[in-house]
């Protein structure tokens, strides 16, 4: 494979869902991505409207008009972004033709287990013989799997800034795979763009809550993917919570430290893991991670802290939900499997403030 | 004695430190007690100069002009608001006559062990003899002890919002005492009105943050209080967070239940201990509080959730750090302290949104 | 009559559209209101529940459940305040018995002239024989009105703040009554809590636009107002602008001086129009009014400045658009209607930060 | 001249006062610039630190360590942006070598009068001798002045905000140049970066309010520009406002039309002045510019509405202060004093939300 800077291909894409905040993000990125033509774009509801109309901030992009997904003329296109909602996602994909590649930001082909599936999502998965096609598209830890894939299901934003910290240290045995605790804060994005009481800006600003208290639908996502480096079943306590921000979450991970283990040989382990990763910064030891550090960019920022308790440390890490949480790495997942430098496209720095 | 609301006494007060946040906030409930009249402010820069010069929003009291500490006549004033910063506290209320009832809201008179005092503050205290004098002015747990203290300490607002829904479950071993964990997201004005860098808008906005991992002043308070009711030493790993609100702490608690308790018990345990607290309320089960729904207030929320851990539970408070955080309390106090209803001046409805 | 602080009369009150922000916005008010009994919520959608399944912050008070419209007993009310969307509002009142005092916070018995009526909102009145029962309720112009009227129609936010600063000056003859600019800056609250995407946190953070230029439907009040007090029919430029707040509208306006006019002259028309208004406070020279400075109160805040372009000047004037400009207007008109204090349960203070 | 996307020229630049917002937001541009070198930063207070310990989202960059002003060796750079206060820059810029080009983002070198740079700033101007070489680079009005400039004096972010729309309709004789007036509503970065009590997130969030009343410093710029192509003296009215936001200005100008225009011909007027201005876009009829809809990005959106008072215009632009405001159109000019193509590192995509 020659991936390099110069690579002068025009990939042709189409993105699903364009009309939503995951939808508009990955346009963002994509309209100047070195490698991609895009070709088509749709929104059921806004079929027939400019993009612009939809989202003023793209109006000065030559785009192609939104349309239906039926409409679609899928000979020519070579990847599809799915910014779809869940369970609509399986029904969509199962009825593309097979050249495609799908890069899939929605819930759908992240579990393996369809009994998991079934049990969070309330019904029977739609197209479980396409699960197998899928994997589980968290870059850093799938730049093995993504060149052959014909799926990438990209993690929820919450998993995202949670394994990346923790599957370093658990592979490493450096922290009790019991009792992980992750806390996190997150902006309003990640709930969408669809008009709900709870989301207005008179009901979020100045304010903060928690939801979705032992059941939020990403932590089997966090479990099966920790589970499976740890060799054993196990399970996370978990609590989103919404701040008043546009973008970004927060994580705060409570751990017990394994036998021996020590925060230096935390931050050694999280170092030697994303050493050649363009995206993941440990940050200076004493310093706390923070999202208006991220936002805008693909980068997560990675801290370790010892705690005032023996025994016991404080992970934090920072994404921006929308970039690495969602549209940037999917874009990331898009350049592996297509053999693509994996920062092309994706190399703005945060904009602060 | 006969505290009733028809209660027409005019307790004549001071308030120290009139320019800053906590100041405000103590003369905007205050200026409306029906038991208080305001006979001296201060702010040693600002003085000579008008409160409406300094806080506009009160512009339209008639209140005293601002002196500087050493000016005031003490002779005709019942009670202090300090308001002032921590260490400064020590000298000025050293040197009050002692007349006067003190409702101290630095961190000055919170710890009672001088050697933590000195190892968290930096130095030895100035006035230890009064060290003796102050009670611990959580209001709910200091009910008997308030009415003949000449100072209330009142507690900081982190603490304020840990230990109301921590106390009554660790005095009844409804959970393990080792292992408690607060993560609490705190508004900016906890900080103060002191500009500084991290403070500005353009900082805080759109961001979120932890901050004094596992070395925030605020820790040996709640260690001292639990530790008191557990008869036992503890150490709670705590992790205040600054995120992008005006007002509001919200405190998610992870605990581990003792042998024997679960949630059901837990709820019952609240409910018991503050059945007669008119500030401290038990939501519904299966509600999280927010701190939009008591900005303003003097109200403590509470609720408490079973883990999807087993064994492990969630509790979440809600308090206004700016009320019952702070001024409010301190009004609280002072009201215990003069025999007054606990709620005179303080049953305004939180401000929503 | 004998209006007094001590008036212990409880009017019995209904609030008709209880799950908005006005209906929860006079409910706050209302519950510590000296003179108010609340024996009547209605909000259709939400009729069975409970007040705090609505409004988690009012959860605390002990208030009758949400019923519909049709099913209230009017027999035992004195007053009703409509908090409903408008044209509902004239269907609502037309079916209200007559011994009824209506306070109406809708726009439907704003505007005196059917044909204006008609031509701003796209229909015919459906209760043109009540217009003539209702009196425009902006209170400090409305004194000698209110207190045998059957129906206040309280003004817009918008209007209000425009009003207050301009009347005195119009009617004083010190400004051109052509060529009046009001630039308006308003929180999202004023837009209702019904879900729409505009309104959306996402959507309405980090960003400011301008909206209904040049015709927003409270421009035909300004101009009804200010025509009669200028005895000539006048137009106005009102240009409204969205900033994220949640409470607040600041309004600058452009006038030209009339001949011999200066600003001091127009200072101490404004002093002379409210010095006896308790609300309604001209700002210090120099000092420019802010929303920050209002929030949560009844207050309206007014400075004059000199323009640079001789023989102009600007005003500005700030309010709480959901209290002097709604919920708050409407205790107020209340208050003027049943010979209760104006001030009557409005004392509370601005909540600043 | 050859000027092509090609351009593999790398430019050697320096940015002094690399601490504050402007100079973050230079270095944001710069450091995806493809023909920029960084090679020095400087700032005084902060000189010896890594710019990743003032500004962490930038820390993953490979770039100088700060130094001191008088530590930069001037031999091998090429071109220098300052970002410094006012006042310092002349002097600074008067010890600069005569081989360099200076991107000036203060307000030192915008007046060519001396006697009204005296008058708004207070003191003699330290390097007359300068002004003469400084070109006033709102860059689509300077595109032929900027190629043989040496000093290129970037505008102000309110005169950017302002001038784009009203140049062209002044100068194609639309608009009355009597009677303009500018009402703009800016976020916070507009203030820098110094600790103020005023800019505190607690004083900002929540409010708005106008500050400068008549005599802001930008209006001085907008008078010049306006009279040089009205060629006449003109006086503008100005109104500047705070608002919580981080970036962007909207600026509502209500103008009275000239004898015989109408806002077809305003609009006519703005899209022929534009129309190869890649940066510049007339949105479409009815559509009102937010500034959530430039964030982040060098665009300029510009709307014409019919008043609703005869004969009179509402025109609206929203720039983001930090980038077409300050070191966007600061970029934009650097690309044009050398030759490279108008848009160079500046066409990222605005950031929504």
């Amino acid at each position: 494979m020659t991936s390099s800077e110069t690579d002068d291909r025009k990939i042709r894409i189409a993105v699903l869902g364009a009309s939503g905040y995951t939808g508009s993000e990955t346009l963002r990125l994509a309209a100047r991505h070195p490698n991609m033509a895009i070709v088509a774009l749709t929104a059921d509801r806004r079929a027939g409207q400019a993009l612009g109309d939809v989202f003023p901030h793209l109006g000065g992009l030559d785009l192609p008009v939104l349309t239906r997904v039926e409409d679609v003329d899928w000979s020519d296109i070579d990847a599809a972004f799915c910014c779809l909602p869940h369970a609509t996602t399986q029904e969509v994909v199962a009825g593309l033709p097979d050249h495609l590649k799908v890069i899939d930001l929605s819930a759908d082909f992240r579990l393996t287990d369809p009994a998991v599936y079934a049990e969070w999502y309330g019904h029977d998965h739609l197209a479980p013989h396409l699960q197998g096609d899928a994997v589980y598209g968290l870059t850093e830890w799938a730049r093995d799997d993504l060149p052959s894939a014909r799926i990438a299901a990209c993690p929820g934003c919450y998993p995202t800034g949670a394994l990346l910290p923790l599957l370093p240290l658990v592979k490493d045995g450096l922290i009790d795979t019991q009792g992980i605790i992750v806390d996190a804060k997150s902006g309003v994005t990640g709930a969408g763009r669809a008009p709900k009481e709870a989301m207005l800006y008179g009901e979020v600003a100045e304010g903060v809550n928690a939801y979705g208290i032992a059941h939020h639908r990403h932590t089997p996502e966090m479990e099966q993917e920790l589970s499976a480096v740890a060799d054993e079943a196990l399970r996370v306590t978990f609590t989103p919570h919404l701040i008043p921000i546009n973008r970004g979450i927060l994580s705060t991970i409570y751990v017990t430290l394994a036998n021996g283990a020590d925060v230096a040989a935390m931050r050694a382990s999280l170092l030697a893991a994303y050493q050649d990763a363009p995206f993941v910064r440990v940050v200076p030891q004493g310093t706390a991670p923070a999202t208006r550090h991220v936002r805008g960019s693909n980068h997560c920022l990675i801290g370790v802290f010892e705690d005032r308790v023996p025994g016991r440390a404080i992970i934090i890490s920072a994404i921006d939900n929308l970039v690495k949480g969602s549209s940037g790495q999917a874009v990331q997942n898009f350049n592996l499997m297509f053999g693509l430098p994996e920062t092309a496209g994706l190399q703005q720095e945060p904009l602060f403030p």
